[in-house]
């Protein structure tokens, strides 16, 4: 059963559809027998091992270490910090049986990992020299969800917890700041997803913090797509979980707490944002395969010699490729590569070879252009930053041109409706905030670091406007 | 509560609780609020980190690829194949509850993936074309344990697992043996643990596999431990779950599978081999911090931005170095750091400085000699090239002089109460194997690769014998 090479639902004719196709077709995922649980398939999961090397490499360098705890919660221990067992319970799956016997203290399967690393660090934090705590862990995590898609919401998801102890309140809301800053970057530098920064409103915010902060991206279809948060929780857990430490002044003082996280959804999130009707378009830095060879009548002499050369000379270089020898048609490669978002596709045939050129593709613009074949691995260097550099600038002109300023109550609903982030003055009520989403199914998304207010009134209750505030369809 | 720089129990008088000592002080991983769940902590992971490195590069560099499923599998799933439930059955962790409701087909935490891999392979394998597929994952297992050991025996452990599907038999058995190689290099080049290589008994061998093959160490106190397995299934998984594909002759067949692991339990494998009474003994090229700098009489003048200069130029060398400047005393540097097991000390002081010298602890023999501060990189680099060729040595002498040829019951049973590996000529039945498991608590640890016969009769019934195989108590 070959679903390769078949054509994929456009975009414009059915989003939802065209994201789950991309998903299948490109072979980044697939169906497990376990519903709501899917598949990370190798060239998925090669997608999140680059995120990982990238976000592993910046951590360590800004002094976090790894480790890793249990899977499993006992459902006692869960239910210490009030605000976060009422926001997860819904949410999870519960083993109750272990070893053909009934399990007392029922455990939890890890939804989010807090109250673990309280406890830990309620053992390990003594003293004010054993701050700060700077740990992060790579894991899987589980909540139970009803409706599920791929990579963006689903009952088992990829993903990297950051949870931070510090000896004050200060130090804990910059490791906030400073952790979406390396979340931001990471879209700039790596995934070419712009973002946008902010504070979560109160309704918004992760369950048992003070503050969470986000990155916010745009899919193409106008939805907004939360791609990172970060956590400030002051001391509360601290104080419930009885995490103590003897300052320099001989006092006893209760720590503050940071968490982080980003996962697979930000491969939705690069699905979404660069994506087009023949399938996925990967950034270069991210993509599994950056450059494919794809030798045209293979059988005459000197080309696969020379598609061999030139992919050699490539992996010297460190570039990722893969030299397509096998039988298929070239036109089948062609679509094939197409559809798996391969930044760049080289095609060798005896012409070419006759005039030392080759053909470079461009994937995401098509374009197709005559090249000399002299210092490849040069030309291939440039042609991955120029195309890093387009998908970056398309993308943000989508996401500035889709942010709109809106006075009215129908503007706004206009805007959630057709194609991006209302951005409104507000009050600062949850009572605004529950009636747009009752009435447009539009949340808020962020209270965006960058503030330049542009009315003096919230247009749903009139009130005084205190904060500009982003609204948005959301996946 | 500090427990750093307290002595831990020698290994003479209490094996058991000198290891758990080594594992707590060492700061290798910390007891969890759940029962049987331990927590891998920074230094434990990055010996783990470390592994993974080493066996990702040679998993990908023999055409594997990383995937990722499901952390649960069907209740109904895990039934397909009897020899396999049945071995696991009585270990498992078992999920009822998701978002407040009895689930139907109840989920068991894995304790394993063949199950999974399969029903996958039966959806992504069709033709001759998409064999082999070389699969690995890395995560973590569940196994429902009553009593556990930090590293070698937990309710939840880190591995990896392959899952290969074959054309042939005789490539799927190549395969085994191939991927048992890497294992054995690993403990050869990283780990400088010396392994026996062999088939597994048919008592031994996994749940629902033909042949299981292992790598079985030897520790101090002389108990094998079982450091990695590679399973070969032959087809029988592959017809349970309708595995097929059309061949190059026109039929349909079902491929031949392998799987193969290996686990956090090395960690408790170095610690048992190399450790000694001063705490963790590590091999350099796995060890987190290869070098420590501990500067003498730091306050007075150079001595600490000589102990920085050296850090620098070796950390550009690429070594993994840590400069302790805290203000503790050089004496509790020394012996947290032996207690760490870090393979080189430098003492950089004022009159070191004087002479552009240091001095240099080298933590496998204790030994402590002074050189010239020339080359520094250089030196460092052949110091580990060194301790690590005699940790290997030091523990293949061990082995070797540990493996004892056995011509009766009462000599096997004094080697396996006293030393090691009795070796012994087998007549192949499972009732003399039991006997021995009765009587002595030993085991079949393996087949050895290396069939040397030294004797025709099996000690134990009298009858012909078959094999040399190899006895021990085991972890």
């Amino acid at each position: 059963m070959d679903i390769k090479n078949k054509s994929i639902t456009s975009r414009d004719e059915d989003f939802a559809r065209w994201y789950t196709d991309v998903c299948k077709k490109a072979e980044l995922m697939d169906y497990s027998a376990v519903k709501g649980f899917i598949i990370y398939r190798p060239y998925g999961y090669a997608i999140w091992e680059e995120i990982q090397h990238y976000l592993d490499k910046e951590f360590k360098k800004t002094g976090h270490e790894n480790v890793y705890l249990p899977l499993v919660i006992n459902e006692s221990l869960f239910q210490k910090e009030k605000d976060h067992v009422e926001g997860f319970a819904p949410e999870c799956l519960i083993a109750t049986i272990g070893g053909g016997q009934e399990i007392q203290d029922r455990l939890i399967i890890r939804p989010t990992s807090e109250c673990l690393f309280c406890e830990h660090y309620s053992h390990i934090i003594n003293s004010y020299r054993d701050l700060p705590k700077l740990y992060n862990q790579w894991c899987s995590v589980v909540r139970w969800e009803k409706t599920t898609r791929p990579f963006l919401r689903g009952s088992e998801f990829l993903r990297q917890e950051g949870h931070t102890m510090h000896a004050s309140e200060d130090e804990a809301r910059q490791e906030t700041l400073r952790m979406l800053e390396i979340y931001d970057k990471m879209g700039k530098d790596l995934l070419a997803v712009p973002f946008v920064k902010g504070r979560k409103t109160e309704k918004e915010k992760f369950a048992g913090a003070l503050e969470t902060y986000s990155i916010e991206a745009l899919m193409h279809d106008g939805k907004a797509l939360q791609s990172g948060t970060t956590h400030y929780f002051g001391n509360g857990f601290s104080k419930a979980f009885g995490i103590q430490y003897l300052d320099k002044d001989g006092k006893i003082k209760n720590p503050y707490q940071t968490s982080w996280g980003v996962s697979t959804r930000l491969i939705g999130s690069i699905i979404m944002v660069h994506g087009d009707d023949n399938g996925l378009v990967l950034p270069p830095y991210v993509a599994p395969i950056q450059v494919v060879i794809v030798p045209i009548k293979m059988n005459e002499p000197g080309v696969l010699a020379k598609a061999k050369e030139i992919r050699d000379e490539l992996i010297n270089a460190g570039f990722r490729v893969k030299l397509d020898d096998s039988d298929k048609t070239p036109g089948w490669k062609f679509s094939e590569y197409e559809m798996k978002g391969v930044p760049l596709r080289i095609e060798v045939g005896p012409k070419d070879l006759a005039n030392n050129c080759c053909m470079i593709h461009k994937r995401n613009d098509g374009t197709r252009t005559k090249y000399e074949l002299n210092n490849i691995s040069d030309l291939v260097k440039d042609l991955l930053a120029t195309i890093h550099k387009e998908m970056y600038n398309a993308a943000l002109k989508n996401l500035l041109a889709n942010i709109k300023e809106v006075h009215t109550f129908e503007e706004l609903k206009e805007v959630v409706d057709k194609c991006g982030y209302a951005k409104m003055m507000w009050c600062g009520d949850q009572a605004c905030e529950d009636k747009i989403k009752e009435l447009t199914n539009a949340t808020a998304r962020c209270i965006p670091f960058d503030q330049v207010e542009f009315d003096d009134k919230c247009p749903i209750c009139g009130k005084k406007a205190k904060y500009v505030v982003l609204f948005a369809k959301a996946y």
